[in-house]
């Protein structure tokens, strides 16, 4: 590919902005257009319908400002949406379920699967219906809890910890006795990594959707000549303040431009 | 009053339920219509622009359906929008905060008062600048995970009761260490209020806004002949099914009538 690509990323907030993390790290010569639907957040307790609605009007606004992919770096969206998505754009769609399942099925060895994500998500059964097409059998956890704790920014906290044991006996225990991997299928997951896995048994390998999604969009692109690094623009729909700080805590760096943009006009 | 009135309740979601529950404690005759803005939620972590936005189109179709009061049932969408909310409507309206504010200062000896809330509540200082107006000193705390927790159904569970010990600690060790009221700032609260009553120290009274609330608006509606129970019909802009599920947690009775409603066309 001989011109610079720009990549949309979309999420309903700050989550997805770990899978533009992981991007930045293997494809940082692209330029990236992030938006996040903050004044709709979180998708993981919406329905279908209202899912499908904020996230295509919110990819319309991406490719009116010149975008060559789409990742949709949320998990509900993907899981609720990404068909809609893909009729609604001209431009090819990676989601965040896939990616995580091709890599759990290259790795596992038992063929059994966990996976940990929102209510909407374990509710649309997206990654159980990945997973088994790729031959694995798999037992998924709605974790509600892990979202708010991260955001109160208790990555590192007992009672963080307390929570992630109850929910990992839950799962181990009933149906993922014999996984040998663990989906982190939620972007906002990879901040409490480090904990999880002095949680979760030992045999267990876990899988990051962020770090196989960013794999996939290699897989598609190709090499990007990175002379200079690329551009960063974000599009929130709701406080720029808000998604600044916020953001960075996601990011790992400072969001220079942030654009408050309206998808219900 | 001679005519039963009807009475519209509004909140982002379910927690202005409990809020419902006291009105038909004291007022079982009047008929009641609650929106619960359930695609929008949580109002928390939305900015004062958005909220007013969406509480207004909401406060507009139950005055389109025939009210002759509106209760904000709602912590956030009275701290950040209830004078645009008194300008677009016609009726009486009441929200959550007077009410507590004024509870708190009629029964606070020491005559400082602690306040736990969302965050969007604790940033707009809505319960300070009442309760400072009233000659109280107000310490205020953001408790962003008790919503969550009540959410998961753990009420009366171990981490609930240690993130409230957390919480606690630093409100009554920081600012809030002569108060001998806390206020509830938020409708799911009153849900886990057996569990803050053994965590909070015994001297502190605990305010609810819901109770207090409901005591507001029969100061101002007077008592309401009830021969016959009212009606109660919701309205919710997201999932009818997921609302009616949710929504019996808080009311504490099932929801027959619910009808989805879309306020962004």
């Amino acid at each position: 590919m001989s011109k610079v690509p720009t990549i949309g990323v979309f999420d309903s907030g700050f989550g997805g902005l770990t899978v533009l993390r992981e991007l930045r790290k293997v494809l940082p010569g692209a330029n990236y257009l992030y938006f996040g639907d903050t004044a709709h957040l979180p998708y993981g307790a919406k329905s279908v319908r209202t899912v499908a609605k904020y996230a295509i009007a919110s990819a319309h606004c991406l490719e009116e400002h010149g975008i060559d992919m789409l990742v949709i770096a949320c998990n509900t969206a993907t899981a609720l949406a990404i068909d809609d998505i893909r009729a609604a754009v001209k431009v090819p769609v990676v989601g965040v379920i896939e990616p995580g399942a091709q890599r759990a099925a290259a790795i596992s060895k038992s063929r059994k699967v966990a996976v940990v994500a929102t209510d909407a998500t374990v509710s649309s059964h997206a990654y159980r219906n990945a997973l088994q097409a790729l031959g694995l059998q798999a037992t998924e956890k709605a974790c509600p809890l892990f979202v708010p704790l991260v955001e109160e920014g208790w990555v590192e906290h007992p009672v963080t910890e307390q929570v992630a044991h109850i929910y990992m006996d839950e799962i181990f225990r009933d149906g993922a006795r014999d996984a040998d991997v663990l989906v982190l299928g939620c972007t906002h997951y990879p901040l409490i990594r480090p904990l999880l896995r002095r949680v979760v048994p030992a045999r267990v390998e876990i899988v990051d959707s962020a770090e196989s999604t960013a794999a996939k969009v290699v897989d598609i692109l190709g090499s990007v000549p990175s002379p200079t690094p690329g551009t960063l623009k974000c599009f929130a729909t709701d406080s720029v303040e808000k998604f600044k700080r916020l953001g960075e805590k996601f990011l790992g760096t400072s969001l220079e431009s942030v654009e408050l943009v309206d998808i219900e006009k």
